[in-house]
Parts: structure tokens; C-alpha cells; sequence
């Protein structure tokens, strides 16, 4: 199966119970706010790996619809509270206000905290088994925690008007960006009952489309089109970013990208290597929809 | 067991366990900031509420360390998240400069979340049966989240500046404190492993106790002295909040402080005449110590 083909399939019947998960706009500001940033778009790629490595395995998707659901609520609200005056001070997202202007200051981190809290309800839901749930919920308190996304966005912080040499860069992202992409695959691996071999597969491509894709956010934060992109483009430049172009040009930046997604192909013919039933076509297809995503 | 002996055996043990579960404030910022906001002190009132409803039905109190930590987490996250510029704009909590004073608003936020996090890989810990551990954390995200505490804080800015009456009051504190005080008693009752009646006289008596919490803060707000406080009094009417004694007058507001703790001492009662193992005299000199602490 193709990924494009996957998404027109399951994006549209998870948003619908994503959005249920929180109750109605109308009862309270809270909640309307709540649901103005989840409702805000975005590609969903966290949930939708974690769906598609589930898939390529040959296993039901919609009864992970809770971890995704959960794993995009903390994508999201990591996103409120990054865009807050205190921190990144940006006032579009995704093409429409962000949430504290839409809304206050004070309802955008309030609105934040309790995303991150309802995630942790949703991942105690579904019908995995008790032993696997706690798993996942140990994985993602870790991988989105100070240890993980969080503690990266404080090193990225920190990192503001200072030059990073590239293994600093890569170290911040793996915790800012990467964890929880490695928590998708991780949770596809662990709720589809695979090998651990393949498990660490997955979690090594994880690793490299995290990079991958952080390198690509900064190439666009240079070249990219505000309309198109839907947020502000020299955002990286203005705080005084170490960003992968800034240190490698942009044309050794771009190479660094394509390698990454080499390697990211080359581990998921390995999987299909180990594992018969796999369908290695799907995560593929992600892979490449990248590059042309980055060309276009 | 009286308890303020209780509270002289576990304190101490508590707080190391909990300081052990978050790394040593060298490595960084943010980690020192979280440990920061949990080593300022406070009561501990949750998880020793918690620990005490174990001990009272002769339950080992140690393996609910992490839940306790977690408890006390939450409650400290929800105060320097309460205390930011955008919030409260507190600059003085426990006698010490608010989190965001200490270090920044943007490292105040990130602890914050972190300290949340954490929270719930906590939760996964201990050696309480899994579906027991499933259902705490479901509670746990259900009481602190948007139908939660989160709810309640953002109704009770909302409230800022007009005027509640009584019964709209008791709502928003209700899920403001009340919820997590719940989460206390019946966290303890589901880990002791006791009948069903019992868990609901230890929900209601958190709600009352909850309620009576929170008249006393109100009344020591007029009232209380800053030093012995270690907080800024005066807040509430600054704020235009409605309070107990703004609404009830002092007098009344105390009448029914009193009141509510004749209600919890009578539900203690009650659940000593089903379940003869209980130690009645830990909770009741718990409630009774209150009474003194307020009169003082």
C-alpha cells in the first residue's frame, strides 16, 4: 500500500475520534481552545507513522486510534507553549493565530497543560493489553519529558545566540523532535508484537527521519513561502539559530538530508529482509513523499 | 497512630525517594528548576493524605511512594504554572521567589511540563497490580486535566473581577483543589484494597475536606501573616476573586469551616464501623489538626 493511499483512508476517521476525545467547544473556553489548536491541521505525522507501521504489519489500525491520539495532543501542545511570548513569541500557526492570541496567554497554558494531561487518559484506553499500555505510557512520559522533548526544547532555548558545533545541533533535535517520532515507531513495533530486532529497525529509522525531517524545517525556514507553510519563515535566523544551513551551507545541508533518507530506506529493506509479511512499500512511499515535499 | 507521629516517620523518606526520582540540578536548567519548585517545601498534605489511608487499614506505605510523588508533581507543576506573569503574577511562593523569578518564564513553563510528565512515568512504577496502576492513572489525568484541576483554575480566573454566588464557588474549588484531594483518599482506598462504600466515604470525605481546605486559605488570606504564610496575603481581594469570607462574612465563613470538618470527622467514623481494622485516630487527628492550625 501507498502512503498517500493510507492517509486519504485513515487521517480523516482519526481526527473524527480525536476531536470526540475532547467534548464540545461550547461548554467551556478551555476547552474551545483545546480544540481551536487541535482542530488547527497539521499533517498528523506522528499518529499516522505510528497507523502505518501497524498496517505494514498487517495489523488493525483503528484500535491504536487512543496512542495516536494521545501522541498528537502532545505534539500539539508542545507547539501552544512554544509559540507563547516567553518562548518562541510567534504569533501564526499553520495559517491561523496561535492559540494565546486567539484566545490569552493564561488559556494557552492552561489549555496546553491539560492536552498533556488528556493524553496520558487516552493512552490508558483501547484494547492493548495492561502490560503493553504501561509500556507505551513509561515511553512517552520519557520520550516527551526533561529526558526527552521538553529537555530539548530548553537545550534549543538555551542554544539561542550561541553556535552549536553539529553534534550539539543533532543532540537537541533528537530530544526536540526526535523522540517523539521515535515514540510513534516504537509504539507501531511494540502494539503490532514484532521482533525486538525489528523493534531497534524502527527506532534506528525513527532516529534518521527525525533528523531528516529537522533538516528540512530549517532549509524551509530559509526558503520557504510563509503563505505556503502557513508560520513565519526567518524565524531561526532572527533568534540566532543554529540551524543545519547556517552551519553547513545550504547546498551541503540538502545532502545531509538525502543521505538520511537513504539510510532510512536501506533499514526498511532490512526489516522486509526479516520480516516476510511486511509491507515495506508503505513506509517507503513516506519516505520518499519527503523528498518531493523538500523539492517542490 | 497519631498523625503527626505518621507524618514524622514518612516525611522525610517521602521527600528523599521523590527528590532521588528527578536528577541531580547540576546537569541542567530545567532539572534544576523542577527540583527547585519540589524542594521548596510545602506540606506534602496529598501524598500524606494518600500514605495515611494505607497505614490506617495496616497497609505498607512505601510502594505507594511513586504515586504519592506523582501526586505531589502535579500539585507542584499546577503552582508554578499558577504563579506566571500571565496567571496569578506571583513572585513569592513558601518564602522563596516563584520558580519564574529564579530562573525565567520560559524555563517556568518547560518545569512545569516536565514535572506533569513525569507525573505519569511515576505512575508506571511501584508494584501495584498493572489494571490497579491503569485505573490510577485514568483517575490521576481525569482529577488534574481539563474536567480537573485545569478546568477549575481556568473557571477561577474567569470568576476574577464579578461576583459568584456560594454554590458556583464551591464548583470551581471543587475541581480546583478539591479533585487532586480526591485523587488522594481514593488512591489510597483502591491501593489498600478496601470494599467499595468505603472508597465512596473516602471520596466524600476528601470533597469536604477539600471544601474546608479551602475556606482556611481564603480566611488566612484576609487574616494570616506573610512571614508565617511565606506568601503574599491580601491576593484574593486584589484580584476581585470571590472568596468564603467576601461572600459569608468571617464569622460565617468559619461556622462553616467547622462545619465541614464535624462532617469528615463524622464519615471517619463511619468507616471504622464497617471495616474494623481501620486506626480512626490517624485521619481524625489529621482533621483535627487543621482546626488547630487554623485557630493559631
Amino acid at each position: 500500500m501507498n502512503f498517500q493511499t493510507f492517509v486519504k483512508e485513515f487521517k480523516q476517521p482519526f481526527e473524527q475520534y480525536m476531536m470526540e476525545a475532547v467534548p464540545d467547544s461550547s461548554r467551556t473556553q478551555l476547552e474551545a481552545s483545546m480544540r481551536y489548536s487541535l482542530e488547527a491541521g497539521g499533517k498528523r505525522l506522528r499518529p499516522l507513522i505510528l497507523f502505518a507501521v501497524l498496517k505494514a504489519f498487517n495489523k488493525p489500525v483503528e484500535q491504536a486510534f487512543p496512542y495516536g491520539a494521545a501522541l498528537e495532543m502532545i505534539h500539539t501542545y508542545s507547539l501552544i507553549h512554544d509559540d507563547l511570548p516567553a518562548m518562541d513569541d510567534d504569533d501564526l500557526r499553520r495559517g491561523k493565530p496561535t492559540n494565546h492570541i486567539e484566545y490569552s496567554e493564561a488559556t494557552a497554558i492552561l489549555a496546553g497543560d491539560a492536552l498533556l494531561t488528556k493524553a496520558f487518559e487516552l493512552m490508558t484506553q483501547g484494547d492493548a493489553e495492561d502490560a503493553i499500555k504501561l509500556k507505551l505510557i513509561r515511553a512517552l512520559s520519557q520520550d516527551s519529558g526533561h529526558e526527552g522533548m521538553v529537555g530539548g526544547q530548553q537545550a534549543d532555548m538555551n542554544g539561542e545566540h550561541t553556535s552549536l558545533t553539529l553534534k550539539e545541533l543533532e543532540a537537541i533535535h533528537a530530544r526536540k523532535t526526535g523522540k517523539l517520532i521515535r515514540f510513534a515507531f516504537y509504539a507501531g513495533g511494540l502494539l503490532a508484537d514484532v521482533e525486538k530486532e525489528t523493534v531497534i529497525d524502527l527506532e534506528e529509522m525513527a532516529y534518521t527521519l527525525g533528523l531528516a525531517y529537522q533538516v528540512r524545517d530549517d532549509i524551509l525556514d530559509v526558503q520557504g513561502d510563509e503563505k505556503s507553510l502557513g508560520k513565519r519563515t526567518g524565524a531561526d535566523a532572527k533568534l540566532g539559530k543554529s540551524t543545519y544551513p547556517a552551519l553547513l551551507g545550504l547546498e551541503e545541508a540538502n545532502e545531509f538530508f538525502k543521505e538520511k533518507l537513504e539510510k532510512a530506506l536501506t533499514l526498511n529493506s532490512q526489516i522486509k529482509d526479516r520480516e516476510a509479511v511486511y509491507d515495506d512499500e508503505l513506509l517507503a512511499s513516506f519516505i520518499r513523499s519527503l523528498e518531493i515535499e523538500a523539492a517542490s
